[in-house]
């Protein structure tokens, strides 16, 4: 589909903003005239339809030049076009008006680790992205950037391979405040891992920029389904948390509809991304307000007379260490977990 | 097996140190007295056997008491009774020398996400940690902590699943100096992960201070299976990574013989540990040092004409906006990895 | 909890029958006289309980004689004691009127394949399953064998790993009209199947002779969580799929409550499994009768000109060769799924 | 890559046989004329570079017509095309020799359940491959069928995810002498199971037909990495159990080279499989004339005086069942496998 066409159809079934990588929109051979007249063509549609660009990214995965990788690949020549991609996409971002940028490194990994030191990987990476944010700064574009992990697929293995790596990563950077991630909830789940939980931390830390919502069974291709169409528990403890602590980005859904569907089939499942995640936002709304299960949880947060942890004190230490805690009734504080979760059931089936 | 006849055992097969939880040696409800006794006989039996205890750690799972966790548990007198059981652990990791006290979190985390907001449970760890940070400051132990990630079981999911993310909360604590990761390559493998690009991660930021060494299958219940015993050519890439690098710690052989072995079958088991790893880090040498992989390697990284990323100018950035790349002539270079890892395996097979 | 306390647990939460291996009622090592007081005294519990025994079985995995496997030991004395085992549970099982006896090999399997020849193993399971077949039948228990699948743990690998497998392996037996399978979600889960698709395929096949329901998700451990507790939709289309059909054997749930439960827990988790397990037969009525999905299906089968498979005749087969398929035309029929998916969803979250 | 250069290549590398998708060969709207052109100047190829063409298979899979499945599709004209498609192929293959005509479902499954009851897809499955062996027998092909299984990719969930589904599928046939299995590694191996586990049962129930030699990591994307690059142990249980069996069947490498390589790199991958699979059998045969390997093998299977299982017999099963076993004298039989393992390993790395 042509961007202005997407454009359109997003406008018609209500959807807020869009994002394109950089090819989808600009050809990567076209001129620069070209490259001009179409991203003032998009704007334009996007004006018409009242649709806002909160984030732009770059493609560095589509074309062969980067099947090796684009920061991380061997070839000098090859990183050093990423980099230059990058900034190009970042300039038509900036004229689009997308203050997040996301770089999602699709091929940065290996089938072999024999091709390259993974500590070289890494520290190639680190250096795009320095480029990049002093970049921004230069140019003024006021972006920050969101870093996307995914565990493989189109690679073995790629780099950076959850969202905790990532996490891990950005602190190493030279302006670690300007870059956060952008967790993928099907990545995620392709190792099994529960979402919610990285994504909680990413926020606790304060780099949850970005995210992109689908669905995904573990273990399995990167199956981008339709938000909440395979999981929905693990989507419901996903939106009550994005709502609980008033998640202020886009709900981002990067899923694509079945490949057995034609155009109305596309427009149904647009429609079934948003749908679900408003049903399951009412949910978490309801969670909240049902008072049994508002009991059970003030119930298990009551505290006795032990010492708290709190912050370190040699008198509040040596306290602690001569305390004697009673396992005996500890174990007998109920946990009533299996009600609670039960109650979530009755809840998600609208049964409560 | 009794600590001291373990020690005996682990002497008898040439092992360099030994590492126990603190109720493998102390029971939970011992006396001071019988504390001090055992704790006496059991330094004795490794100076009887030349071995040292680089490396102390705390149950914080066996226990009912701990069954919803320990430091980020929902009762407040859980979470308090954990940090009193670790201090106590570190005191006697002090008293035998320990330089190094692993944390692994076996029961934080959840069946169910209704128990308790996420955000919550982090900010519990980071509590406990930044307590007992203090606390071997204030005792003047110097030890450093490592955390060891683990994605389920027993828990359903465990918080801070991955090493990565691991990696991500030792910058929000009050001494990230103190704190580094113990990777452990079971648990990594579970989440289908390449263990040996979370440990490069690790080792690049510094944060390698430990390391659990053993064997997985991807996808399944944890197998502590033999090193070397499931995964050659993984196995391989991390003795490689971590001869190559030099990396100084323990390597801690954190596995178990299979259920089906005896006293004897146990030495077995230990012996084949070692064995694998001296094994595979002759080859890692013979690797380093075959011509023809070095002669692939040495063309792969071979440089152009084309600017380099490098540190950010806005001069360099000009001249790296306006360069031309010819992704035609990029495409041309050869990326034999097909050549280089069946060399790989031939090396691997004996047969070179 | 003593067996007859299980039974009025149940009792009280509205179950209709009980299951026990057979060491769970008679231990192990119990003289003739115990057993028979014990099998007599569980039987009256079972009677004033209104509890039925519709099914029997064995356990071949818990004591350590069976480390290496029962029916596919190395060891030819674990393998007759193995059987010996299965006959003595048969006789309490016919005793106590169960017409299935489930055999699930929970150690037959390996660590290393260097133990024995993989043919070896499907060998002795077959000479076993065949003798306990005609013991069966030489005592007119009128029984029949439901075998179920495991991919892995406690062994490494299990041979027989899917229900799939079984179903491969009846028809070669003796008495393939005694032997059916009894698939269990969790262990197909663990692989990351569809267990829906398995369960279709034995029914279909006739083979469905009994079923365990729990839940898992996939990759992990064994978990053996409450019915419907972790995967809502899958446990939707197995429900939907046993009542469309009109499954008459029993439902069981083999589940255990979460590790943080106590007595009240336990009652909480069964009775989630009967409530979860009936809400979604309730919904799958609903299914059936929702006219938009209805009518969805209808046009998704409608038939055109073309000539149709069938049974093959020389001049059918004529005909369909040289008929010419008109694809472009073919490609215009609607797949409307993802309408249909969102129905469901709908439907599954009452909002419809 | 052309047909016939792919036959050069094949023959420059060594390779004794070639195997292609009809429409690798011949354009799927090909006139007759232009059809018989092709697969004449193919034979001439084959001839020339001395390549046999052992099997033949269609591809049901590439064509969007096929995006709902073939045999199993809703729309019965799709049904229809598929298997007049698969008579032409079949009609191709009979030109070339083939013997054994391959089957691989690649779009037979669904993204949601909702589209057809499973039941369906297995009686239109079973009506598909009937018709198959009618129209075989009718021309007089004497071809057999193999059936090759996949749990995901492209679809969510495949129909007859694992050979162990085919296995149980093909007794419920009209001709099931004619029809086995092609297990291809990477696909049992995406689901986490023991390849050669599934290769055994097939191989003893008489049903290993073909196979198709790759690998990969579990719970990922469909990889087909070159033979013995990715498991080197599991490569070699298999490639010990070919040989020792006396597999008559071709060894299909049914791979690609890593994305990242020219033609040269094909051709190191194509020598890479055929290579690594000699190298392995050299090996197995060492193992079983390794002295200390085979001594351990014979203590294992050493019988003692307790009752055989073997065939029953009224009089056996009373002997049977009044056999006092000693368990702990059972126990105290060695099961040295830490020790056989790590004998195959260090055989496998050439330290033996």
């Amino acid at each position: 589909m042509a961007p202005n066409d997407i454009v359109a159809l997003l406008g018609e079934v209500g959807a807020w903003g869009v994002n394109l990588h950089d090819n989808d929109l600009v050809p990567i051979d076209a001129t620069a005239a070209e490259r001009d007249s179409i991203v003032r063509s998009f704007k334009k549609a996007c004006e018409a339809n009242g649709m806002v660009v909160p984030m732009a990214t770059v493609s560095l995965f589509f074309h062969p030049v980067f099947r090796d990788g684009a920061f991380t690949a061997n070839d000098p020549e090859v990183r050093s076009y990423a980099v230059q991609k990058t900034m190009r996409a970042m300039d038509i971002g900036a004229e689009l008006g997308a203050k997040i940028f996301v770089l999602w490194g699709g091929r940065e990994g290996v089938e072999t680790d024999a091709c390259r030191p993974a500590q070289d990987a890494i520290k190639r990476l680190r250096e795009a992205v320095n480029y990049l944010c002093q970049y921004s700064i230069d140019r003024g574009y006021g972006m920050k950037f969101a870093l996307e992990a995914k565990p493989n697929e189109p690679r073995s293995d790629i780099y950076m391979s959850t969202t905790g790596n990532y996490l891990g990563f950005i602190p190493t950077l030279d302006h670690p405040e300007m870059v956060g991630v952008n967790p993928e909830m099907a990545h995620e789940h392709m190792a099994g891992l529960n979402f919610m939980h990285a994504v909680a931390q990413a926020w606790e830390a304060g780099k949850l920029f970005h995210i992109d919502l689908n669905d995904q069974m573990p273990g399995r291709y990167d199956q981008d389904l339709r938000f909440g169409s395979a999981n929905i528990k693990s989507s419901f403890w996903l939106v009550k948390f994005l709502e609980d602590v008033r998640y202020g980005g886009p709900r981002h859904f990067d899923a694509h509809a079945y490949r057995t569907e034609d155009y109305e089939g596309v427009k149904d499942f647009a429609r079934g991304c948003m749908r679900t995640y408003l049903m399951l936002k009412e949910k978490a709304c309801r969670w909240n307000q049902d008072s049994e299960i508002q009991q059970i949880l003030a119930e298990l947060g009551s505290e006795g007379k032990a010492p708290k942890v709190g912050k370190y004190s040699r008198e509040g230490a040596s306290g602690l260490l001569s305390y004697v805690f009673d396992k005996g009734k500890i174990l007998q504080k109920r946990l009533p977990y299996e009600r609670l979760d039960q109650l979530t059931v009755d809840l998600l089936l609208g049964a409560r």
